[in-house]
């Protein structure tokens, strides 16, 4: 039994992440974390949630043991800046994005030490990281950094999103789906394919069986619809099938999804999806709702998850935000560290 | 009440339409049908299915009421070739593209004169039909091209996929992603939303909530990752808007089917999606099951579905043909044509 922390950043301080932190704690949902962030700041989320607070502060992570039964351990990060408790709810301000900053190399670097099972992200602003001068467009690239070791390779990563009965990894994200298209090549889904394998190695799942979708309707009725999985998906399973890895496909997008499916009474035929675009893979992962997905980032050194939602700085303070997607990323990182 | 049949194609005589005809029949959900085909085939498969079946021939659909309760209406249209009873299981057959074709025409024949409420089409082989030398790649181009008066302008159509909870449009079907994405323009947004706006009302649902999705991750947020949403989709649901259309988006694709999605305890907030590309729609259409899943063609100057499955070559002739889809597309062609 593996009692260290996990260890849960803040994220933006102006956003319903500190809320949905301690409303997860207060629905019994925490007991395990240790939130790296400001004190005043998780004060002020139990004040606007109606919520009445215990916390316990610690210095670091092993010290975890003497937070009173009932209490929210809290570790501030050295250098934290004063005043973020004062700050308006809801606006993008470069002293939020500092703070979110902190916390998450701090949670790194206790991660990187062994003090932490997996750390656990609430959401930040890309704004406000920007504002205040943090050169990473958002958590991935950061931790990708931070896991890196000087002088070393940074790590390749890939996102997934899981739900209770579905767990895709994506072959891209972020960009426009011509661009998806362009970037479907060999070497890109073989890293994925490998990625996803390795890592449910190491949350416990040593041959896991990976469904790779094609990109094309029909998965290209064999070159009649686009020839992306004849040149590069089928070649790059292939190669993955030689490593050692149950990669099977390309399946047809639109039933492979139905196929992994898992829920009661319908097995799924496969553990992991490798999707092609963004929305192949999201659309199923979503469909029954967003508040049960959650999402992991593949390849790091350690377990990273969060939940599937941004700052929605347009609530944040109301005392109105929902802390389902927190507390399914708490439950996820326990599953895909337990075995760590 | 509209006491005009619907009218049944049978379908590819060597593969599971006529085994899923008889199937629905005798489970008492083909009693307002006419079916288009070959008493001899149809005597064939109940065979093969284990059924005993009764039949009886009429000359036009307007005979149907002489039907004794308990029979299969069965028309034969003029010319079909004989032995088609004798044509091996599962082969792609000139004869058995040719038969289908002729069950196409006169079923259109039988509806552009009123004499049937809706079509609904089993599986045909598009080699049989090739085969046969018939002009035409699918279902879909000859309905279209039958629909069309003499020298008349064919009228553009496109595909739905529907089940219990979802009805999505597509803007295109058979093409590589590549190509579909190229396809996404103005004038081909446009008129998916106005033909699907104008079934619905001929469905009886006057002033559809429509929903259109975008096509890039987030919907392009806002040119981050593509540009289509601003160069054409929004501009074609604000040109749909001015012909007072309610079409609202375009919306993130990842989570526009959720919304849509009509259940107990989870009423939709649109009543269609148009999606733009093949998968888009169909992955969420599928995931909860492909049994359900109806293909309906908008556009044409009548009601048509069919079961969203081909002729399964491998099993026709087996019994073991899954009759659901075939139900689901008659249930979905009584609802579609309630209103006409």
């Amino acid at each position: 039994m593996d009692d260290r922390p996990l260890l849960v950043t803040m994220g933006d301080a102006c956003g319903i992440g500190p809320e949905t932190i301690v409303k997860a704690f207060a629905d019994g949902e925490a007991a395990d974390c240790l939130v790296i962030g400001d004190p005043g700041v998780l004060r002020r989320a139990a004040r606007a949630a109606g919520l009445h607070l215990a916390m316990a502060r610690v210095e670091s992570p092993g010290d975890r043991a003497q937070v009173p039964p009932g209490a929210l351990g809290v570790l501030s990060p050295p250098d934290m800046p004063a005043g973020l408790a004062d700050l308006p709810w809801g606006r993008v301000q470069a002293l939020g994005g500092q703070a979110a900053a902190l916390c998450i190399r701090h949670a790194v670097h206790c991660l990187l030490q062994g003090q932490g099972r997996a750390v656990v992200t609430a959401p930040l602003h890309k704004e406000a990281l920007a504002a205040a001068g943090i050169g990473y467009p958002g958590h991935t690239e950061m931790l990708q950094a931070l896991a890196t070791p000087a002088g070393g390779v940074m790590p390749p990563v890939r996102m997934m999103l899981a739900n209770g009965e579905l767990r895709v990894v994506l072959v891209s994200i972020h960009v426009s789906l011509r661009r998806a298209v362009d970037l479907v090549g060999f070497d890109a889904v073989l890293q994925t394919v490998r990625i996803a394998h390795d890592a449910a190695a190491a949350w416990g799942q040593p041959r896991p069986r990976i469904a790779v979708a094609g990109l094309n309707p029909h998965a290209g009725e064999g070159g009649l619809f686009g020839d992306e999985e004849l040149r590069f998906i089928a070649p790059a399973i292939e190669a993955a099938r030689r490593l050692g890895i149950d990669a099977r496909g390309p399946f047809a997008p639109d039933t492979v999804f139905m196929r992994a499916r898992n829920a009661p009474g319908h097995p799924g035929e496969f553990d992991l999806v490798v999707a092609m675009t963004h929305d192949h893979g999201l659309i199923p992962v979503k469909y029954l709702g967003v508040e049960q997905g959650v999402n992991v980032t593949l390849g790091l050194p350690f377990v990273r998850t969060s939940p599937d939602h941004g700052t929605a700085f347009d609530i944040a303070g109301s005392g109105r935000a929902d802390a389902s997607s927190l507390k399914a990323a708490l439950r996820m990182a326990r599953q895909l560290s337990a075995a760590r």
